[in-house]
């Protein structure tokens, strides 16, 4: 098992990060904070998609006390964005929902551009730009959101990422990132960007995102009080499993593994088919008689983390696969229907004039377009 | 004996200096070359205080040819600013004006944040425009100079940033600078932003800098034409030395090793009179008797490398000093005069209207920040 912000391999052992990571469980007595803050729990945590968290129970009281708190999350552009990528902006925009709370979403063009070295400035752009308009489709509320590019905000923040930067020692980041001399200076330099977001407002950040992102929030929380503000909360989740199998991730660049927020429908039935790794049996007979094995079966993981939100309906369809009475083909077919309806609301909701609000135009954006930070 | 960018400590052996950096001398006919295309030799060139060069030839020849060739400098602010500092200025202004050049001075206020540690933003902005209207007192043309701050014209060049940035990695900015693994990230980061002005235009950048500015230009050649851009030429000046001797450079921290540009008459006369180190002898009968040793002496050689540009006057001092007519007292009565009256006029030439030019409305910065840099 490798996981870092640039990778991850092998089976994961969700329990064993949160050991190495020093982060905490998210409890029982966590859950019902949640519920009581935001009247609901999401089943993104209801079924543990969402697993662990570091003070994020403190940040529930501080805002219990009225104090700010603020959600902060982010992307790194690439073409080919996939459900995978979807999953925490969704439950992102839950929380805003429930909390009412303003969000910060960085776009780390910088980034993605010093990670790929044959990449060229022109592709990023035109990669973020895309991705900001499926990230709007996921309706955040407009003026309650700032989306940002970092190549193009640099200047309003420049002075505080010195300062950040300051902080950091090259050591720092070889030990955390996994770094070493031949890491391009620029690269070295990012892990300050990631972090000054959470420095936006003296309040505490809450930041959803998958569990991989979390060494930026060690490094952040390590430095965060000495420069005056809050150490970030966070919440994680775990990755959603590619069609191949529940090891790993899915990868913008293995075309098989993932489904792309512009696949066709005919392409996604396809690759459901014939890539969606299945927990059935070998025939039909010995499935009949065994019963298929929901835990593996990617099919039904996607369905429990990310298309069928209602419990009782996704118990009948574990039953009747554990059962045997469901084949693989029919949860398969389950699952093709449920991705391209929501494909389809989803490309319906890409908005260029909510991605101009959220980027220029809102009542944040506004805002934030004239703060300096130093 | 140890020079970088940020300390220069012992004897200084130019000699050696050129052959550790990689440079080139200075050579006669090289200087037949400047005349050529000058019309005249500069005095700082005539006395080998600029004596080391970079693809100097090249740069000349390109210009005979019409190709294009630009001046670049710069400056890391610092309240103290002292009259070593405007020598390399001094002699680009010169260049500038014999060779009809455009000329970029660069103010690196990020990098002096990032260096010390203790310094608050506002101080290191407050530096850097006190700073910038010394240099403006030089008397650049308001039309083809542009000078901006790091951190005001980042907006500007970020991509480009990156993209030097991804061509350098921690071990090369390791071995050309010192840095080790508890450099902070930000600093490691820096040099490829003080290399980036070399690509503000596509032609030959000639950078009149001190010796220790160099390490910079040799990542930038190794970088450069990968990038599509020239390597830089450059032409390097050896340290003034401070009032105590001949040894190191002087210190803006240090208030008795160097004049300040904001010295009263009073006091650059108190310091010449007290800690410039002499050449003269023990007593005036030894004095007369066996002379004074310009080549030691701390006043003369100020009078040499900025204060004296006529030879003839020149040879007159060093004749009556090193023959014991002169002595240290009515030398150092010649400095201090000299000083007063330059330091007089170079703060009657601090202009706000000419800084704002330089910086924003002039032909050149208008332009400037109508490009962005990808």
């Amino acid at each position: 098992m490798k996981v870092t912000p640039w990778e991850a391999e092998g089976e994961i052992d969700y329990k064993r990060l949160i050991k190495e990571f020093g982060t905490q469980v998210i409890d029982e007595r966590l859950k019902e904070r949640i519920k009581k803050a935001c009247g609901e729990l999401h089943f993104m945590l209801r079924r543990e998609f969402f697993f662990s968290h570091r003070d994020l129970d403190k940040a529930l009281q501080e805002r219990e006390r009225g104090e700010s708190v603020f959600l902060y999350t982010g992307r790194g552009p690439s073409r080919g964005m996939h459900i995978g990528h979807l999953a925490p902006l969704i439950f992102t925009k839950w929380l805003q929902e429930k909390l009412g709370l303003k969000l910060f979403i960085e776009i780390t063009d910088d980034e993605k551009f010093l990670v790929k070295r044959e990449r060229n400035w022109r592709e990023v752009q035109e990669a973020a730009d895309e991705n900001i308009l499926d990230i709007v489709a996921i309706g955040f509320d407009p003026n309650k959101t700032f989306i940002f590019k970092d190549s193009e905000y640099i200047k309003n923040v420049y002075p505080l990422l010195l300062k950040t930067a300051r902080k950091i020692t090259h050591s720092t980041v070889k030990a955390v990132f996994g770094f070493t001399d031949s890491t391009n200076i620029g690269l070295s330099f990012f892990p300050a960007y990631q972090i000054i977001p959470t420095f936006f407002e003296k309040g505490r950040a809450i930041i959803p995102c998958a569990i991989d992102q979390d060494p930026y929030w060690r490094v952040q929380r390590d430095i965060a009080e000495g420069l005056g503000y809050k150490k970030a909360a966070a919440i994680h989740s775990k990755f959603i499993p590619p069609l191949q199998g529940p090891k790993g991730k899915m990868s913008s660049s293995r075309a098989e593994s993932a489904i792309y927020l512009d696949d066709e429908p005919a392409a996604v039935r396809k690759k459901i088919m014939k890539y969606a790794f299945s927990g059935g049996r070998a025939t039909i007979e010995e499935h009949r008689k065994l019963g298929g094995v929901p835990e593996i079966d990617v099919s039904f993981q996607w369905l429990k983390i990310l298309f069928e939100p209602d419990d009782r309906k996704l118990a009948e369809v574990e039953e009747e696969y554990r059962s045997g009475r469901m084949l693989t083909g029919e949860l398969k077919e389950i699952l093709v229907e449920k991705i391209n309806k929501f494909l389809e609301e989803h490309r319906r909701k890409r908005d260029e004039r909510k991605k101009e609000m959220m980027m220029y135009k809102g009542a944040l954006a506004r805002e934030m377009w004239e703060r300096v930070y130093e």
